[in-house]
């Protein structure tokens, strides 16, 4: 007879979930029916920009007999699609259920649970501040986190990551580049080194890559081995509602991550979509000229304002608030946070040490943006 | 100095993938086009019938941003109308990304690897035949696996399954029910027999019962604790290309699973259509109808030709084949396959202890059934 709840592991116990930004009730509903209250979301980095006309014809034009049937399972139309715009073949690509499924599979390939790995260190390496989905997978695998932190004000990276990734015994490290949430860029110089370097897996994550002057393709054009880059369908490509990504590295690497996949991953609307949506780069590139000079603009005018703003190569900017007579950084952050929230307008607040006197701005539209500095001026002293 | 490649976990060096049903080339191209070569595929168990139009709409109607935008990370309105359908809450539904995730999350909460568990014994526990998934996602989190063999040419599901569960420490154990590749329910009473005699959480998978005449949503309105429901859209409603599945049980366990699930694990069109395929019950159950009818059609049109056939509650038949003077059962069921593909219909053929005499056979339309039969009437004796 059974008498008492079975308990889940006890790492999984332990676990503190990761927080996605904030979804106000803007939304339309599944039924139909309008978007809402007129909020602006500036807190979870999506493009602000629609998909191209292509990707809806896409997405819309699939048949009943195709939602009927299981999808395509090797993705193989998207992969030849993503592989042909990136120089590469198939063979170096795997679809994804989100960039976040990749990052998952990486974890459960390469890294062993504590257990196996006590004398030996491993698990996954990371710098902070970073994406806080990297530690909260590790827990589920239950491996261990080497994090090392990044130096300064301006959250360098350390000159010897590798070797501390190295001493740590890791098997698998990430990297943002471009960085989040400073939204700084490595040089492909320093990240070539840095995967000579280390001795396992570098992951270089490019969530963000598509609002930056350069990538780590070049990378994998020469052959590195232990380089895997994750690509996002979400910010790039205006794509956040279809969960779709995608990773890039030697077939070797994608055949070991392709055993441990579902089999069914991406589903057939996804699939149309996201290759409809790389195939129309012209669309995607006006949506990343027109942010990027808005990102620029909204630095300016925060820095202007007072803020002290670093030069992003991302779709969001990370300022620190200026301070004022009657407020600490740390107290006017949050009076900004809250302050725009009830105007309908949310960013991105992280009560993390040194971040607490920072926003994380995602650039919106010109309106969406003069409404956030609207809101800003009538805030500030 | 980086030299050699870094390995892949010894598990995962091990593992054979999970080999799906064959996909011919049918199927439409993303980039539109029409179906294809006229194949009929009966391997997969997918409906025949397509999708609602309510569902087509509600795929078809989401606007560009509700593509721009994150999902709900918590899929509420998907979940409210599962929990209102099956007299529960959404406290008691998980979203998945097919059923195929719940199983995964299943096994990442509750199964430690090996090591943790040498002497414990413990993982997950299920019947011989089987979905050949379960072993996989179980090597997947290199946790040990029982297999417990049904009994008899009638695969019987052994009375003293809990108690062979219990002793080797299982954590998690699957009973499919309608069961596959047979076809064959479980009565509630055995399922509720089970569930009270088992120590750990037993998950009925579900993914056939829409075929079936009875389920096992009475445990959870009784207030089973250790009991996890697994329910697909991909056949009863028509929707494998979409990947949507959920799981039903006690808000307890829901909430761990909740806490393992990648935060945006469904995406807005698979929410959207998911949520307007379970309003149109009475299409659903319009394609349920003409399946059973077709089914008991279908296997009384192979039992006349020499094939056993036992009553399935499933949208498939397992059916063993006659045999002849010049042929064993086991070549005649290979040569049955063989034809019927070279004829453009596809069945499933298990190359697996105690089923190499059988073929499994999805229930199409009548025109392909009777497609299917003479075929079959052209190859036999």
């Amino acid at each position: 007879m059974w008498l008492a709840m079975p308990d889940e592991r006890p790492n999984i116990q332990r676990l503190h979930a990761y927080v996605p930004g904030e979804q106000p009730g803007y939304r339309e509903t599944l039924g139909g029916g309008d978007f809402g209250d007129g909020s602006v979301k500036l807190n979870s980095n999506e493009n602000p920009y629609p998909p191209s006309d292509a990707v809806m014809q896409a997405s819309r034009g699939r048949s009943p007999e195709a939602l009927r049937l299981y999808p395509p399972a090797d993705a193989a139309e998207f992969r030849q699609t993503a592989g042909k715009l990136h120089g590469l073949s198939a063979q170096h690509v795997i679809a994804t259920n989100g960039g976040d499924e990749l990052l998952r599979l990486l974890i459960t390939v390469y890294c062993p649970p504590a257990t196996d790995s006590v004398s030996a260190g491993g698990g996954i390496g990371m710098t902070d501040p970073s994406y806080t989905l990297y530690p909260v997978l590790a827990h589920i695998q239950d491996t261990p986190v080497t994090v090392v932190p990044r130096e300064g004000d301006q959250f360098r990276l350390p000159a010897d990551y590798a070797q501390q990734l190295n001493d740590a015994g890791c098997q698998l490290a990430f990297i943002v580049n471009p960085h989040a949430p400073t939204g700084q860029l490595e040089s492909l110089e320093t990240l070539r080194k840095l995967a000579a370097d280390f001795d396992g897996i570098l992951v270089i994550d490019e969530a963000y890559v598509d609002f930056a002057p350069h990538n780590a393709l070049p990378l994998l054009h020469d052959g590195s081995e232990n380089v895997v880059i994750l690509r996002s369908m979400s910010k790039g490509y205006s794509l956040a509602g279809l969960r779709f990504g995608y990773g890039l590295a030697s077939p070797a690497v994608i055949g070991t991550l392709d055993k441990a996949r579902d089999s069914y991953n991406t589903d057939i609307l996804g699939q149309a979509a996201a290759a409809a949506a790389l195939r129309d780069q012209t669309y995607a590139q006006s949506t990343w000229d027109r942010t990027i000079a808005e990102r620029n603009r909204l630095a300016a005018a925060l820095r202007e304002r007072g803020f002290v703003v670093r030069d992003s190569h991302t779709n969001f900017v990370l300022a620190a608030v200026p301070g004022g007579d009657q407020q600490s950084p740390d107290e006017q952050a949050k009076t900004i946070y809250e302050a725009l929230k009830q105007n309908s307008v949310l960013i991105r607040y992280f009560s993390k040490p040194r971040l607490t006197d920072k926003l994380r701005i995602t650039v919106g539209t010109p309106a969406q943006n003069d409404q956030l500095l609207r809101i800003l001026d009538s805030v500030l002293p």
